[in-house]
């Protein structure tokens, strides 16, 4: 029966009478309409009376058992990579090792292809089952730590991922770990632990899906075996998110987690590097460095484990009518820090200049990006810059607004003094500034 | 003399030896070396020793006159387009009239091809000087109306020069107007004049520059040079920002004032039309239109002018440890509104509801775009915006997040019953919506 878990009725009865099993590259006839691709396991709640196939293509469809059907296998075994597909076997030996943690939104849910519901738990069977093909890859463990959509992900969350991952790295022989995420705030928590895993010896790939996988578009599973791929074989250690590169299914991009940015709502493809080439790509099989400048992995590396985020950080997108007051509520309410999201190359209007000062002056730190989200932030080109710089205002070179703010939270989560947040700032800590400083 | 305006000393003696004047095509020789272009004319604080001419790649280029220079004219008289260049014939009887308004921002200032000095005028006769392919696009004239950076553009400002667009329009006989501005917040501009001046009988077209006209690459002039050629003949009567399609000199994009941001901090090619085609491309002295999707030019028109805006309206960009007690001092300082940028989808986390709740039962109306920028807010795919909807948060589609801000502070502008202005957020009024809307 596991070998056709979930299949029943009528398309128990063909499948079995052909001989076929899950992960199986069979072939469907029904009513001269030919099918072609790998046998997926059912899982939940689809009609049982439809036959799950994955194309070549990468999309799944659902074929309805009615008419004359005849299902045939087309090789003896679908091998795909090159490992049998087979739910019984778990463990493989040699493989690497590999630990997915959940923190919620649909991938980590659980990679359901058929239906719409979401189930809140992430077993590693439940994961072979799905997407059969990991389990050639790496020996995969997994671990629910949270389940929440990430529109609700706190600084609090991210401490208690970060220390998660150290425990695992610290305790236990792992080759690489992945984490499923919801894609709204993914790139916020993929900058949050790139500053509180430093010295990683071993890569952290985010993943998420952009598609529930109740649809036939879902990206679910191939970024997940992008992410895992990643985990288990890539030759750097850092904290990275796996996201389809375009609209089709062929091949993950790899970004670096401080330069990356959701870009759209709804596309595959919404994840892009910022300033940034993406760090690899993952198709057919093989992960392909883009560039050379990364951290390369190294199990002899000690990680520096960082957690601690302070949340009273403040990012302003500022805008014509913005009113500065909310900089002097930020003040009294004893804030640590403001990151400005500015217009152009760093600006904002004359009407905010008394408030930053008085922030300055009250030892926030006032930190300066642009709302262009491309290109470098330069304070010396104009006057509104120079004045800025002279207030005390502190620029922020390439770095993404979002990353900005995570990395301000965090350097304050390490010491309250303003001097050396300003200083930590100004560093190129984990790639986040693209090239040198330019102010 | 003013064939050669601004040329002293040994240039000006060189250049009078060959018999060329400003807008030739000349050849200058020196030790062997060869620059071809069209003679410009100096204007302000360069160093008068220096020749300068528009390379045919759209660059300037200064060459120093020293040791053995030779200047030949190529063709009896370059002719721009297909009119003899002269700065005395400014008026051309039966070309199209255009006004250039400036308010600030380098281009506004005075296109200055040499030096990096900014004048706060803009004359007719100096940007005939400055740019001579002008006078055989369109009689022009100029009208200085403000002369500041546009990082301290407001809301009374964009009042103001809807103002003065309509006083020119309803009492002049102009075919089309290029508004000069900063580009840090043009978009901003090109959208609050897009609700402000509706039923356009001409086309309204801001320009900028990305780069100050002291440089070789700046794109004053060939931005200016297709703003002005789409205000004189483009077949359509909107609010559109004219800007480089691409860093090299070849093309400038006509975009949608409502669906267009500025996404570099200093590439010449920094603005895009974001969910929505351009309307049109310049290049090689043609406008080519990108959609059948625009409002026709029509003098018939009579022009809405509903120039009033009302600043108390904010945009919030959410974050993981976003503060929600921001919205509530919102709601004690008495505002109208709230344009958020969500997450993904249109999302906020559950920390935000109870001050979501408590704004919009204040009468407030709370907009939600996504800090994706690209794509749809669609509020009904999960959990949180359904429960945001529920609270009455109004979806705002693909609208851009700025234009959103600009639309609601318009909106109430119009009126200040929460009613309406929820309702006019929804209707399509210029194209702001590039779909039907989606909740």
């Amino acid at each position: 029966m596991e070998n056709l878990h979930g299949y029943t009725g009528l398309a128990l009865e063909v499948l079995k009478k052909a001989d076929v099993k899950i992960g199986d590259n069979i072939r469907v006839i029904r009513d001269g309409e030919i099918f072609e691709g790998m046998l997926m396991p059912r899982i939940g709640l689809g009609n049982p009376s439809h036959i799950i196939l994955k194309l070549s293509n990468g999309y799944n469809i659902g074929i309805k058992v009615k008419g004359n059907v005849e299902v045939e296998k087309i090789e003896v075994e679908r091998k795909p990579q090159d490992k049998t597909v087979s739910v019984e076997v778990l463990k493989k030996e040699g493989l690497p090792s590999v630990l997915i943690i959940g923190t919620g939104g649909t991938i980590a849910s659980k990679v359901e292809y058929r239906t719409g519901a979401v189930y809140p738990s992430l077993t590693t069977e439940d994961l072979y089952r799905a997407v059969p093909e990991l389990s050639s890859i790496a020996e995969i463990r997994t671990d629910v730590l949270l389940s929440i959509f990430s529109e609700n992900m706190e600084p609090r969350h991210w401490c208690e991922i970060a220390k998660a991952i150290g425990k695992t790295i610290l305790e236990e022989n792992v080759d690489g770990i992945v984490i499923a995420h919801g894609t709204d705030t993914m790139g916020y928590t993929a900058a949050a632990l790139s500053f509180a895993l430093q010295n990683l010896p071993v890569p952290v790939v985010l993943v998420g899906s952009q598609r529930s996988s109740d649809r036939p578009s879902s990206d679910a599973a191939l970024n997940l075996i992008g992410a895992v791929r990643v985990a288990a074989y890539a030759p750097f250690a850092e904290v990275v998110v796996a996201m389809h590169e375009s609209i089709s299914d062929d091949s993950i991009l790899i970004h670096r987690g401080v330069k990356v940015r959701k870009c759209h709502t709804s596309r595959r493809d919404a994840f892009k590097s910022i300033n940034a080439k993406p760090l690899a790509r993952v198709s057919n099989g093989e992960i392909r460095m883009l560039t050379d400048d990364y951290i390369v992995r190294s199990l002899d590396k000690n990680l520096k484990l960082k957690p601690n985020f302070e949340e009273k950080v403040a990012l302003l997108k500022f805008h014509p009518g913005f009113n500065p007051q909310i900089v002097e509520w930020l003040v009294e309410r004893k804030y640590f820090g403001i990151v400005f999201e500015g217009t152009g190359l760093g600006h904002v209007s004359k009407s905010c200049f008394e408030s930053i000062r008085k922030a300055v002056e009250a030892g926030m730190v006032v930190g300066m990006t642009s709302q262009c989200i491309w290109g470098n932030v330069r304070m010396t080109v104009y006057d509104t810059g120079r004045d800025l710089l002279s207030l005390g205002v502190i620029p922020l070179g390439d770095m993404l607004p979002e990353t900005a703010l995570v990395k301000m939270m965090w350097a304050f989560g390490q010491t309250k003094n303003p001097d050396e947040v300003k200083e930590i700032m100004l560093l190129n800590l984990v790639g986040e500034y693209s090239s040198k400083l330019t102010v």
